[in-house]
């Protein structure tokens, strides 16, 4: 299992945004989207082996925690905006709980330390400064931290480096979660391939 | 220079799609849209060393190509929406001649191999079989030539081997064009690091 946890920082955590401007309304829930469609997709399938946190710390009821499992998702297009539409859908639950949304997609009132709590560790973390993704040995079904378009604050670094995370970087250029998503996902496929 | 070739085997070539419906009603064009953010941004800026070819083939006045330059974009957006926002109004253009639509885009009635005529080799063509990136010789300069989400066809195929593409593949499982160009990214990135 490839899990990865995304924090999103100002993303809304009630369903109060709109389609046609995700950028402007929605505390960039259009970052999210692409990070499901990287997670996720593959051409013509659904990688079934992965489970995604995105945890939303933005306006609303925060924190709320979207969790997505590959093997039950059904239907996942890979456009921002159907992608967006089953945000809104989970968000449209006021339960603390995880409460099922629809197939695949669970949502509950779990926050970003409470989540990493919850998750198997180890974990790795995605940073500039960290090892290079190509030489280090990257543990069994870790659990991938990354942050939105905006970096960990202190706190949130804190609580992460308690859980002696692996720090590692994809390359030489700082780029989109979702792209990092790739990255980690390319070498994970190469090392598969050789065993 | 990095320079990519996207076919759009059904991209529309008139102004005739809705931004509410991309996948449905544009022949895909939120394909595209996906791979100008993954050919142009990074975080927190954009590729200034890239010029991306968008070859429009499907209903309207096909063929119609995007030329986009990095060094002359200005605020380019990550989201799919404002995106094809600036497609549909380069596809405005009815000219033939190569006219500027936006800044750093162009619009032409160009088609694939016209395109191919025109933009220096050598070529790059990813394909699934292809030889490992991480292990080829990657020639200066090339342009790198990806399909949308349909196959090249015959015809289109023959055109590409006669240019003597040199053969490559990102990894071992079949991914989104837009996936892909992020991984040549990151090792064209990774190679310049070592110069």
């Amino acid at each position: 299992m490839r899990r990865f946890v995304i924090l999103g920082h100002e993303a809304h955590t009630v369903p109060d945004f709109s389609l046609d401007d995700l950028p402007g309304t929605s505390g960039r829930i259009d970052v999210l989207t692409r990070c499901i469609a990287s997670a996720f997709l593959v051409s013509h399938g659904i990688r079934k082996d992965v489970e995604l946190y995105l945890v939303h710390s933005g306006p609303g009821r925060p924190p709320r925690t979207i969790r997505m499992v590959g093997f039950e998702l059904r239907h996942l297009n890979p456009d921002e905006r159907s992608t967006a539409a089953l945000i809104l859908k989970a968000l449209e639950s006021e339960s603390l709980v995880e409460t099922r949304s629809t197939p695949g997609i669970y949502v509950s009132g779990s926050g970003f330390e409470q989540v990493l709590q919850s998750v198997q560790g180890p974990f790795v973390l995605l940073k500039d400064d960290g090892a290079d993704i190509r030489n280090v040995a990257l543990p069994e079904d870790a659990s991938f931290v990354l942050s939105d378009h905006l970096d960990f604050n202190d706190e949130e670094m804190s609580a992460l480096l308690t859980l002696d995370p692996l720090i590692i970087s994809v390359g030489p250029r700082t780029l989109h979660t979702s792209q990092c998503i790739t990255l980690v996902h390319n070498e994970l496929d190469r090392r598969e391939k050789d065993l």
